[in-house]
């Protein structure tokens, strides 16, 4: 006992993140005792809050219930609630129910938005400062409230109402003259984001300005919260991993640390959503099965026309979705970029055409058969342009999330076409076979 | 040109941010006309700090050399440094020579580093304190240095050798009772970066940390500079953008705004690297024209193959990759990794196999050729997990990006191998064929 106190004591002495990612290296039992023996101390809040989510509620499921509401109160609310968030719903209630009212309803009201909006990456705990106070008032007031506030690096100033004046930086305030009044040192057309704003736009607007932290407010202008930095990159690395999972149909709960079973269950219905359209290309394939028997070296081509094409939609499908994520691509840019994408599928096509179009005639001494793939690979290339941007610009106006599912629908699509074309093209220039 | 003068006198209002953005959207002419106008009021640094660095670049080609050189050194030395570099040499020397001896130091000691490390990062603009301060002569010493400072919501301690000693945050100093010493306010063990890391590992400590800034030290521990959550920002989406664009063969160059005959200049050599390999794989068809004349379906069947075993070993690249590039996969991991996708190939394949085993013998009324269809798609499903992990691994062993290349080699393994696989177990199950 006497050596598990010494080894407790030399963990405390790392930062959180660190325990949190000894936590997360634990197994369940283990890190829920070490939790317990932290929780004895006041420290397992902050090493809780810097878990990731799923790996945290899995943890507080293991924990008296008692204790964990403890620690949940002692948390920052928006970790709190993210937290809250993975938990099953009678132990969300019942953890919810132990909480001081007042705790209960930040939470509460934190879970009703949803958590990939502004609304779900806030933290409540700003203090307001009123712009009547000197530099000298306002430090003295946050000296005393540094302890509630998620962030004192920005203090944002409101009036009676709560309404939002602007922006104070601690550094203009710490550095000013202690008897200048607030008001020259506001910063008064201080951007804020809406509490309904998506994740992806506040990521893009802390690209955009580089703010340590953005105030979140209402729909009139009411300061709810505040968003920092830290926040963000996590938004920032969650979506590029979804759209970099949806490139290649990978479900995003999946990381390294998931278990065999449930990676199977998982990744199982994306190969047969794929399978599903490889059976639907088969399809076309079969329409022609009399012609491959007379002319096997079609069979070999179309794989080629087929897969080229999906290469290069697939190259156009990653452009414009990964310009969406960064918001880089409005209206106007779309269509010049569908002229754009099918120029570039004339062009790639001719020239990817005419290579394998040499190839066909060089192995199979056969003109009009290299001909037919020339033509086959032009059209299914340009096809491939096109449909590239169209196909993200219309999932996103269906409101589905185009890095996901745009993949499937263009590889459907060159796959159909390039084994179609290839046979009829060579079918309507070679009659005889 | 009154009115002109209105209008740039409303654009000045707007925040270095906004202007960036309104440059990147004019034509070149016209944003160099701008920059000209906001030069002589002084107002082109921030701007121009703010914009993507190959697009600051284009347009300080166009401007008098003079003028460029002079709002280089307004624009902060990290952001100064990352435009230089995009520079062609000759206008970077001739830029360079145009400094103040200082200035140039500063900026020539930066481009000595990679600008993917931690010193191609940083600035240099760190206002060090001494612990012998108070708190009180700690925000005097800073008021006086604010302009010089990259940030001050965090300041280092360091000793008379410029020796890193701790961290004191701004919040800390700023809120403390006035005559207290440093040392009391001093975070001794603070977390620092060796200025040869790797952006990508300083990424992930930003991650983990969830610091606003981390220090950069030397060899021998001596302060450097330091690097903010905004630079970091930048780095987290540049590098989800290349393994994004790797996944899907496409040059890291690459935005929504590339024109057309770059595109196609950048995309062709993948376009041609995908077709050599789908020429290999089109050269295994070939060993077997002469079953394809007679057992049609196979040509069929065999495209199936190799496109489910390439999708699922897909989503074993991408997990991988992901995982490596968040810092997820140490070395334990990669050994219980392949063991875990190798069981998924089997489970996986049996399941796939099966049901496309099932299809096949429903379809052409022959039960040998079903079991050469499950026979082929659970080796290939297997193999294509075993190397979904060998191959990331490998490639980043030999100190190449895994997320670049490790898709061209596994889908050429699943298609050579599902399709020789198809042939030689049909053939070696059905004799007569």
């Amino acid at each position: 006992m006497e050596e598990r106190n010494i080894v407790l004591r030399e963990l405390m002495k790392l930062g959180p993140a660190d325990i949190a990612e000894i936590l997360e290296d634990l197994d369940q039992d283990q890190a829920a005792d070490l939790v317990h023996r932290l929780f004895l101390r006041k420290a397992a809040a902050e090493p809780l809050g810097e878990m990731d989510p799923d790996d945290s509620a899995e943890l507080v499921v293991h924990l008296d219930r008692k204790e964990a509401s403890q620690i949940l109160s002692r948390m920052d609310p928006d970790d709190a609630a993210d937290l809250l968030l993975e938990l099953p719903d009678d132990i969300q209630k019942e953890l919810l129910s132990r909480l001081s009212r007042a705790d209960a309803k930040i939470l509460t009201n934190l879970l009703a938005y949803p958590p990939d909006s502004a609304g779900g990456l806030m933290s409540p705990e700003v203090v307001p400062l009123s712009l009547s106070m000197s530099a000298q008032d306002a430090i003295n007031h946050l000296r005393k409230r540094v302890q509630e506030a998620e962030t004192v690096y920005y203090a944002y100033a409101v009036d009676d109402d709560n309404h939002l004046l602007g922006v104070l930086s601690l550094r203009d305030v710490a550095l000013a003259d202690p008897n200048r009044s607030l008001r020259d040192l506001v910063i008064r057309d201080a951007v804020s984001v809406h509490v309904t704003s998506d994740a992806e736009d506040v990521a893009n607007m802390f690209d955009k300005y580089n703010y340590y932290a953005l105030p979140v407010v209402d729909d009139d202008n009411k300061l709810l919260g505040v968003i920092t930095f830290d926040d963000i990159i996590d938004v920032i690395r969650e979506e590029a991993t979804e759209d970099i999972y949806g490139l290649a149909s990978v479900p995003s709960e999946e990381s390294v640390d998931t278990t065999w079973a449930r990676s199977l269950v998982l990744r199982l219905p994306w190969l047969y959503v794929r399978l599903l359209t490889a059976l639907a290309a088969a399809l076309v394939v079969g329409l022609f099965e009399v012609t491959i028997a007379k002319v096997a070296a079609l069979a070999v081509l179309m794989g080629i026309i087929a897969g080229q094409a999906g290469s290069a939609g697939m190259q156009t499908v990653t452009i414009i979705t990964r310009g969406m994520a960064l918001g880089e691509l409005d209206r106007d840019l779309g269509w010049k970029l569908l002229g754009k994408e099918t120029l570039l599928g004339v062009a790639n096509g001719m020239l990817i055409g005419a290579t394998v179009g040499l190839i066909t005639y060089l192995w199979k001494g056969e003109l009009l058969m290299g001909i037919a793939v020339f033509l086959a690979m032009t059209v299914n290339m340009i096809v491939a342009g096109a449909s590239g941007v169209a196909i993200p610009v219309i999932v996103k106006k269906l409101g589905k999330d185009p890095a996901l599912v745009s993949g499937i629908f263009l590889t459907t699509i060159t796959d159909m076409l390039g084994f179609g074309l290839m046979f009829v093209i060579a079918m309507w220039l070679m009659p005889g076979i």
